[in-house]
């Protein structure tokens, strides 16, 4: 499974996908820096005069409801129906869905517009979209994760897609396959951007493979273990550096260390 | 006092407040990763349907309206009015306000929407929203400071609030006690933001602590400190490397250091 | 020549300009943090309500249109016009405009708002521009240059103006006259915001000298060799941290470094 999972690192870098973000302007600039450190090719298009067509260009779509406005609603409309259209995978990111209910509504209102191939939140946000009750702060999740498998099994049973819930042990399953990561570091907790990062990294990874639940799987693996990485020698400490050698780990990632490195079981 | 002071760390820690934010895109993801350093929980949230909702769910509101728009003009009106239905601080950094006079008026009508518990500025823009004439370079302050003092004062008067007016020396007044501090560094005008994430640690530390006009001198401190320490070794120079070493000095920052190496007096 | 170029850098510390910049959200915290690291002063002003007046007490105007939307359109129209009457530099960066057509219309109007001092982009911009043929991805230029100064050339006649080409040379021509840059590292391709930030600093130093194509070449040159040192010892890896040197780099730039250093030939 590693050696699959390498391989979709390696078709990533070969391809240098170009991902179209309509995201939010807290962390914008850090979806970026690590779409390149990937190997990937960022392009952050939100206009709405602008999005359909740009949709045809790119080869996978991330957007990220982190500081959603009228606006921008209107361009992820648009920006799905497009990507629907051209047949590249389309990641979504329910930022704060769990605290804003809000955004659960348009979250199912703009999964009329095109099929998702990931949807990709922490726990709490990920149940807060399936319905069942859980523990946030804000746009953090407090949520232990208890029973976090079946509820994304579920939710991606009832999407048809692969789901991604974060945490301490990350959850990917696409209703049938379910694989957990063991990787990572507190450190991202530390440091605002973090899920919004992954999250584009996911996108860059399905841009080039066809199986969104092995991709998002490589994505949480490149990003995990960078992460373990750039925390080495802080002590839990130092959240500037941690996120400048963040950046820094993520282009060293390469398919020797998932192989060797990588924490992930098949459920 | 600064006894006191060092309490109002420690609260702060132990609550880990969730600070809602509207603030300007420029410096929005320091201030996330600031409130992050210092124990702090960050939720930038400013779309008009979803302000007064969220409002009710945090510990304290940090409005900066450095590229102020009339979507967040809107916002910041709808969140003033539920933050103070739901009796949480609220800071506002009245950005810009000495060189764009309409800002001016923008502050004193969203003052009727809810009582600020701290205006922070600089002495520019204190000067400015006082109504005294002052000297300013765009959104930086070439005010020397004299009859700073007064000027806090009266502003603090007029508006029931704590005044900050930040500067070589920091002054913080809220018409009766006047808080004097006099660590930093020089450093801070090299670098975009240091004035914005200030206001944010304000909004975090009110949040936890009863006392505005402590709170504000507490979160001064704490700011100046993780300056004086990161900018040691670096002569002045090198303003990318100060930026990182202060996110990671203000994670570090404790009750024992503002013992020891605050400079503050009260007038 | 050098001489001459090396005088720039010197009038812009001195000066310290006020570059007004109405820029994407991607990159808006780096052009920042350049702008103040090469000794200018930024103002990020946005709002259509602000930026006429705005520009009447800036020295420059800065307009990048990387997520252009409706109401920046605006923005840049009055900004635009505002700067054409109080006599200032404007600086114009067509990021994307290969990729989407919509921009180059967008930017051929706005030139009917006020002259253009320099039009600075990457090579493939610089052809969409120019009605020639080019090749690129997203926002990147992938065009060889082959033919590039003849484009650069009668670009420059066409709108008056200066133009700048980025690229592994860097092709800046007023029409007459036309600098080659050979300074730089491929390091600028591994962080977005390379292209944004010298853009600022073009305008930066036409703030402060009175020939547009002289200053854009010196604002090259700091970049590129502020780039060259920022990545010495990188071995082409690690993003992060060179984003990091960058800026310092960028605060070091003197005249004798460009003096010693800077490869640059004029046609």
């Amino acid at each position: 499974m590693k050696e699959r999972i390498a391989d979709c690192l390696k078709a990533m870098k070969e391809k240098t996908p170009l991902v179209h973000a309509i995201t939010n302007y807290v962390t914008v600039n850090d979806c970026a820096n690590i779409l390149l450190a990937v190997g990937a090719s960022p392009a952050m298009c939100e206009a709405v005069d602008e999005v359909f067509e740009f949709s045809q260009i790119a080869n996978a779509l991330y957007l990220n409801i982190g500081t959603l406005n009228r606006e921008q609603q209107m361009a992820m409309y648009l920006a799905v129906r497009g990507a629907a259209i051209k047949g590249i995978p389309i990641v979504i990111d329910p930022v704060g869905c769990a605290a804003i209910p809000s955004r659960i509504s348009f979250i199912r209102k703009l999964s009329h517009f095109g099929s998702f191939s990931v949807i990709k939140g922490n726990m709490g946000e990920i149940k807060a979209l399936a319905g069942v009750a859980t523990k946030v702060r804000g746009v953090d999740s407090l949520d232990t994760g208890e029973d976090g498998q079946e509820v994304c099994r579920a939710l991606a049973r009832e999407f048809g897609c692969t789901v991604v819930a974060t945490g301490p042990t990350d959850i990917i399953s696409d209703g049938r396959r379910t694989y957990l990561v063991r990787n990572g570091t507190e450190m991202f907790g530390r440091i605002t951007g973090s899920g919004c990062m992954v999250g584009a990294l996911v996108a860059a990874f399905c841009a080039a493979n066809d199986d969104p639940c092995l991709s998002s799987a490589a994505a949480l693996l490149t990003m995990n273990l960078a992460g373990e990485l750039a925390a080495e020698g802080l002590g839990g400490k130092n959240p500037g550096t941690f996120r400048t050698h963040l950046i820094d780990q993520v282009s060293l990632v390469d398919e020797n260390l998932i192989k060797k490195r990588g924490n992930i079981i098949c459920q």
